[in-house]
């Protein structure tokens, strides 16, 4: 039906869609044309949804994803960290609930002389944006511009700020169709998305912390490490440094979701305490990111770094230099709820997505990019898997300010505690299931 | 992501298009809801789209297809033809090059006092569309009242006219979707487009040309007869008398694909005369409308209404009815060139898309829905495959206003023409190649 392209394109959109369609190859030429043609909006979203379902049912292979993640490069600006005084190193997790991580992990890489630039997001859905987190503190700006974002790269060495919107625009477009279209769990789109504005950001390394289980986009292990993989291949053909730790997501991490309360929990760690997990993590990633920067660093000498106040320090200057107080008193929701165990045992399961489930319909996240984060909410764990618990103990206690939201928030918990007899899970196994490096 | 759709609607449409994705069933409630949201823009065109490819690439079941056909109906006003004097016998074609069939066969089955009722469209792409043939007749007019054509039925027993707007509005959104993202060859998204129609429109019984091969949608026999069946299966299920016949377009229907070449040729037929595909598929057709309508008619009293002129009258009324000259001379394009044959031999194929591409190219067809098509332009074939040819012989006459349309309808029968020293193709075979009927 489409013989006669339009003499001004290289492609008819239809014949690249129906090309995917029916399971072939696309060529360079066609994947350069259609991001390039779509960021124009010479391809309708309505015709890139349609090619992103069949890339999502029909896969693309290596050479494809590379070329549609340099496709999407092109779209817009790259950044140059290259006359900082140190190396970068920089870190992505794939969303997880209670994933606080960037907050200690930033300021204690920056202890060891590697500038540490995360550029980062707001959340929409069940896991939480770090920008929504940080903003729980009194002053704190998001908003940076290129120069104040080196200049904090060179004065403190690290910084979390807003991704500027000229990193792969196509991107962005990209990423707000498959949002509304079903098609954001598509390895391909996922790995090329992420990578895309790692590559332009112009990191000289880079650490992925993906999630694996209920609480994150990917389910199992195999598609994560599919993922890990295909991301540690884009990183590393384009010149990154890259490594991968594959990460457990069954369960939230650490003991709080939401956005003052991992604040605080944060601030924990930072403070050389912190729950076990977090813990455990923050000095894994901080590693993986120094050794990949080149820097001869072993988990002694940063967890060291917790504990004698210099992670603590490097936040406290990271926090000022974007306006906001570290010593205010953070928000605290004005109701709460607990939920309670309902018998002796030992806790089975914590649901990682009902949690963050939960934390989202208490006012912590956000259903549309307009809605406004509450502070103070979210849910407080008081037990984690393996732990024995007693009837009548408190599990969880729910925060709002909103009190009429407990009932669906306590709907979004049905299911999500088991108490058995005995467990399998070790409540102090470890986060890190598996570590994927390039080359 | 999509835990908080809109209070006012039922369901969420990223939880639909994730449910098709995932390979589940759809609920009636969900189809329902998802047509309707549709028609009334609650569901995006880029949510459809992804929508349709999750349908194409994985499939709709007996009871989807119904309710979704249903859905569409719905969305739309229903026509009644209880009230006329005979009842009615519909065809439907699912699209060939050189298919005329519906000129000749009209008036043919009304001479038997069975109503046909032809609700058409104009031709997109590389098959011709029965208004643009007819309209080649000068004064001929495709735009009728319901009450015009309701008279027409009565008085006359056929109308061919253009389909009103009413019907199943939720299908002709869905088919201009559809034709711009790749998603057209989706058995279950065509039949329900096409039965829904049919079923809005209240006949009493349905005969169903599925086309096969090369000019076809559908390419191979398989896929057509899945079409066909749950094609059969639908009207069935909904009351309407249907059969379908399976019909090669390997190669053209008769000796001419274009407006007012096809209108020639159907004349020829209808006085007893014209190429041996057509009389036989126009009879086959005519005998099962009239068997499917409930009359005791054989293929020897059809032809008899052929050969002795009873058809012809009502092809002169009908074009009457509707302001046409059935006497006037029809347009000839300005310009013609030839194909000849390289070589003696049997012709062993005559492709059917090629020549419908061609013709497309020389002006009968339209690439845009605003393009205004040449009454005069098209094909005129000399040689069917099977028959014997000799080097130099003339096996195409190419016919155009424009001459500068040449090269590129040239271009479109590169290859398009083989002749071997035997031939499998027997020149008088049939052009039926199976029939589905309901229980």
């Amino acid at each position: 039906m489409n013989q006669t392209p339009k003499q001004a394109e290289a492609f008819d959109a239809v014949d690249v869609i129906i090309a995917k369609r029916d399971q072939k190859v696309l060529s360079e030429a066609q994947i350069n044309w259609v991001i390039d043609a779509y960021t124009r909006g010479v391809v309708a979203e309505e015709q890139m949804s349609a090619l992103n379902m069949a890339i999502l049912l029909n896969g693309m292979n290596r050479t494809e994803i590379s070329q549609w993640t340099h496709a999407m490069i092109r779209s817009g600006e790259r950044m140059d960290f290259s006359a900082l005084k140190h190396t970068t190193s920089d870190k992505h997790s794939t969303g997880g609930v209670g994933d606080k991580i960037t907050l200690p992990l930033a300021p204690l890489v920056a202890v060891f002389d590697v500038a540490v630039p995360q550029l980062s997001g707001r959340g929409l859905g069940h896991t939480g944006g770090t920008l929504d987190k940080l903003e729980a503190i009194p002053g704190w700006r998001a908003a940076l511009s290129n120069e104040e974002m080196l200049a904090q790269l060179d004065d403190v060495g690290a910084v979390i700020c807003q991704a500027g919107s000229g990193l792969a625009p196509a991107d962005r477009k990209l990423y707000a169709l498959r949002d509304v279209t079903g098609t954001v769990e598509a390895i391909p789109l996922i790995a090329s998305s992420i990578m895309s504005k790692k590559i332009a950001e112009g990191t000289a390394a880079l650490v992925l912390d993906v999630k694996v289980g209920s609480g994150a986009f990917m389910k199992d292990l195999m598609n994560a490490r599919e993922l890990a993989q295909t991301m540690v291949d884009l990183g590393t053909d384009a010149g990154v440094k890259t490594v991968a730790l594959l990460t457990d997501m069954s369960t939230p991490l650490g003991l709080t979701a939401g956005n003052a309360l991992e604040v605080r929990e944060s601030v924990e760690v930072l403070a050389g305490g912190g729950p076990r997990d977090v813990v455990e993590l923050t000095v894994a990633l901080a590693v993986e990111m120094l050794q990949a920067a080149g820097k001869d660093v072993n988990s002694h000498d940063v967890s060291a770094a917790l504990n004698d106040g210099r992670a603590m320090d490097k936040w406290n200057a990271m926090i000022r230099a974007q306006d906001g107080d570290p010593t205010a008193t953070l928000p605290v929701a004005k109701h709460t709820t607990t939920i309670t165990a309902e018998t002796d045992g030992v806790l089975d399961t914590l649901d990682a997505y009902a949690v963050g489930v939960a934390a989202w319909r208490l006012g912590a996240g956000r259903s549309q990019r307009s809605d406004i984060v509450q502070a103070g909410a979210g849910v407080e764990i008081h037990a984690k898997p393996g732990e024995q618990v007693r009837a009548g103990q408190t599990l969880l206690t729910l925060h709002t300010d909103t009190p009429e939201r407990f009932p669906r928030a306590e709907e979004a918990l049905t299911g999500a505690i088991s108490i058995g007899g005995s467990s399998d899970q070790d409540p102090n196994r470890s986060v890190i299931l598996d570590r994927i490096s390039g080359l």
